[in-house]
């Protein structure tokens, strides 16, 4: 299957060329960057030297092809969308503009003029522990949002359950989540060391998560901090329950929610280092690592995922949702195992 | 005045050297270390070479003096109080073993070989912004726990005013809060980039901010994650208030608790790269700094405190507390401005 | 081919893990770890978690296989050759004792003890860009270090040409390299953020660097610093030439040398932010990626290498060592190509 | 004295300003920023909050004072030196501009445009330990480099003693020192944990050490390489030496040089974790600690040292020599001891 990247000199892009550039059914035939034009990839993504002779080109010189990548700026996606859908037969969107189904929650939360509601009901969102049979043969897929994804999966049986009263959402986050530009904020001596409270209030990625977890918004409480550390999210989930649990419930719970979801690890040991999910385990995987730990007193749950943004909560699901629209095997081309140390 | 530091190798015992060898009134005349006696100060504090010819003595060793700061392992300065209390005729004691009024709570929360009710009965807690009244004159100060005072600090105002029916506190932890001693969990290649929730429940520091807040022991919820960071705490305290609150109403409530204080700073900008507190602009200040943000819905305010767990957290507010009780200039010693970037 | 690996807790046997587990000619019979026996590998290597249900054995317990990993400690191997010999019929040894061709130079740089000359003689040294030829159906192959690999793959072209007068070699290495035991040095509050000299002179890896250039002793100075960072090594060596070379001179010399060597890259670039080699962009790869820069003045030239310690520096260099061996695919199991960001 | 800087959003302006806030001879009634003039100066240094209210205002409002501190870029304090002189007595000019004695030097190094040969010739190289005498009474006073100052100090004892036969100068830097101004290469997710040869060849700063140690130009050979870090230089300094030294030669050379020197520490020890300069001790401080090994064959001697480049290197060379220019106390307002941890 011939593939196309579209806006590939940023971070997800670059990460769906190192995972397309491996995948079996997959061959990358461009990849576009308005500003690198011209210019190998490899110049961008060092980490492609010597894997790739592709060049970057603009999206006026895209050719037709089976399936294109969007990983364009908040907006675009929605606005060009009719040009996109004629140049490929499967599109998978990286940005927000197609994660909303509701189209009055999106012109909330981002804004009215990217409604695109024709477009918006054609799109799956791509997050197959959520949505796979939706995405089995879907031609429009939506990506996730990184801390969103994190904090959904670490939810999901709890809240299909319906065992949510209210949840606080705290998650930690690495420097890429906010993009390949650099900025006043990303600064190197700036950012350096960080722990800082960038979103204590509003951020967007709430309305994903009550949209996917079907909780009332009003339980759902959400904060991100900044800390030292590129890739990964770490999503403490201090959720307050409706019902009294055993960790043998919750054992039981996820086992039969996850127990044949190949990307997500229940990690909650009693020794190691590594009792519970890491994000530096998970860097460059496909994997959401999930544990939890039941507060002795009250009906406080504290639910810990860790993902890579750029993986699981971006270009990683966009793999596998792709892998699942075609009826390839889910692994293919995300069989990276991560690193220790 | 003439000052001894017991367990002056560690880290707190090292900021302590740090902040009396340049403080006005204080000599300091012993620093004791069983494993390194003999050695100079600076070939384990390197800081301070060229500042002070001290070197470790043992604690067989201690000549008496006006005032002594035990900064031993849990238990001992409870085992050893009478001796120590021979020595000098101010104690300040920065473990654990006298921050809890209560013996019984002191009996649960670490163990009942240490009640030393008698003693226990004696001792001031050491945060002037709580205790400063019972301060003044005082000649048992205990110490401050790090994580519990970067809470306590964040929630104070709203505790006095019986605003808070729920909190759930989220801190975010630095490598030198679990003391100067390798550990597998602490070598550099593990720790290293690690966002590791250590204590999802069950952390003591619990028992201090129940203590210290006045509020019930079912209100509070606390988790601590490790982040990639030496010294600091940021603390994210999601607060349930039980009355409808304006931004205006908490500035006048923070103005009115803190306007005085000369070591809380109320940080929250519109604009600039600093808009709440960060760990890493107070890093060797006795500094608190504290911001909030209400969120738009529901009742929730989230509290964001930052704090040097050395410092504030620590040697800072016990040097702090000496001087209150001695009747210095609060300030002395304290004056280090902090680093940018 | 049934491997086993003894001394896998370890971080050059974990990494041995990773590669062996996916490897398509191998499987990974074994893997020993006196102090885990009985664990599952994933409880030291989280990263495996649900890759493997491998649990660590004791070295008494080792089957035989047909090749055996050896990562202990230095001095083990020599020691136990013998033994191990009689396990399987190809021995790749991790360790130092082996890589010293010369047992004169080994007592000297080591010690005596080990100098077990006639098995000594029998193996090759592991770095196929230097040995290949002597590699293929090699039974006994020595690992290499790490230090001295970044080296000499740096400067192999030129020693060869008989170019190199003198050369400083100035490494920059990761925490990892020190291995996985904790250490009062490898605490986290003390080994984060440093940039220590711990060898300005007298490292071992000198030794290997002379041998494998075939350049006088006296013609190689090395100094290593540990910089903040897990996984790396950058080698700086400032070579004086004792020839006028023009840049299009080094080129030719370089791709004549690498041209097809499949993990070696040449990397100079005018333009873009990775202009030379650096450690990040190979950590988890078996790249060693080389750039040179000609001085303006006298005949220095700065030749820049990046490796991954772990793995072209260890456990990478063995597995394509065993993979030249074996008349594989030099590639297989060395596949992954590296993470941006 | 009253005292304006101008370029105070910069790193170098926000040092002075710490410094000189807490000066005992200095009053601080100006900071300059084109670009923030108005807001407050805590707002782009908040470490300074609850410290100053002073507000940043234009170059074009300044008063006339005793003395000004221009942190501008490049060529701006040349081409406008007249202007400046005429607002205060003093000038102490933090930038490249005046530091090269020689115009046609300069010209060369830098650019032809900026020789202002009359003003040049009026500066003093701002190092103390290089130019004490000169600097008593001095108007004119040119900031230092700081690569070029962790080299200097570490062999200006040698080379007095005319040691030095070549020496190559490896230094470690870290992000500050590219200023405050984000660019693609300063991004944090590019920067880093990067281990990064931004100069292998050709560094401006060779200039400085070739005029301050009056060697040849062609003993020289330096290299800058960034590493994970915000403030600081390593300089390893491998010197090649003309004549046979002892350790005991090496100590006695140092001392008599430096035993008088407040800023200057030897640090060469047997045990301990810092036995040799370490960048992060002396972070926020303006001493350089050196320290050195002799290689057991050749002449090889490694010194390294280290300083903080906006202290040492910059702020505080240049408030150590305002210091000695006034005839006050050396010391005054750079006595931070530095941390440890």
């Amino acid at each position: 299957m011939r593939a196309a990247i579209v806006g590939a000199s940023g971070y997800v892009g670059g990460e769906l060329l190192r995972l397309l550039l491996h995948h079996p059914h997959v061959q990358v035939v461009a990849a576009t960057s308005e500003r690198f034009a011209g210019r190998y990839v490899h110049s961008v993504h060092p980490n492609l030297r010597g894997r790739t002779a592709l060049q970057f080109s603009s999206i006026a010189d895209l050719p037709e092809t089976d399936v294109l990548f969007l990983c364009l700026p908040h907006g675009q996606a929605a606005r060009r969308m009719d040009e996109f859908a004629r140049l490929a037969s499967i599109v998978v969107d990286c940005s927000a503009d197609f994660r909303l189904r509701d189209p009055d929650w999106h012109a909330r939360w981002y804004d009215a003029e990217t409604r695109a509601d024709e477009w918006r009901a054609r799109f799956v969102y791509g997050l197959p522990e959520l949505t796979r049979d939706a995405l089995h043969g879907a031609r429009y897929i939506s990506g996730v949002g990184c801390n969103a994804t994190a904090v959904n999966l670490a939810l999901l049986p709890l809240a299909r359950a319906g065992l949510i009263e209210r949840v606080v959402a705290d998650v930690k986050v690495g420097s890429s989540e906010a993009g390949a530009r650099a900025t006043d904020a990303s600064h190197h001596p700036e950012r350096a060391g960080a722990v800082r409270s960038f979103a204590p209030v509003g951020h967007r990625h709430q309305a994903e998560i009550v949209q996917a977890l079907n909780i009332p918004a009003e339980a759902l409480f959400f904060s991100a901090t900044a800390v030292e550390m590129v890739r990964g999210v770490l999503a403490t989930c201090h959720v307050f329950l409706n019902a009294d649990l055993t960790d043998r419930d919750l054992w039981r719970l996820y086992r039969a929610a996850y127990a044949n979801e190949p990307f997500i690890r229940l990690v909650k040991s009693r020794t190691g280092l590594y009792r519970y999910p890491e994000p530096k385990i998970v860097a460059g995987t496909n994997y959401c690592d999930i544990g939890w730990e039941l507060d002795d007193h009250g009906r406080r749950l504290v639910v810990i995922s860790a993902i890579d943004n750029l993986m699981k909560g971006a270009a990683g699901s966009a793999v596998q949702s792709l892998n699942v629209a075609c009826g390839w095997d889910e692994c293919a081309g995300l069989d990276f195992v991560g690193l220790h140390p």
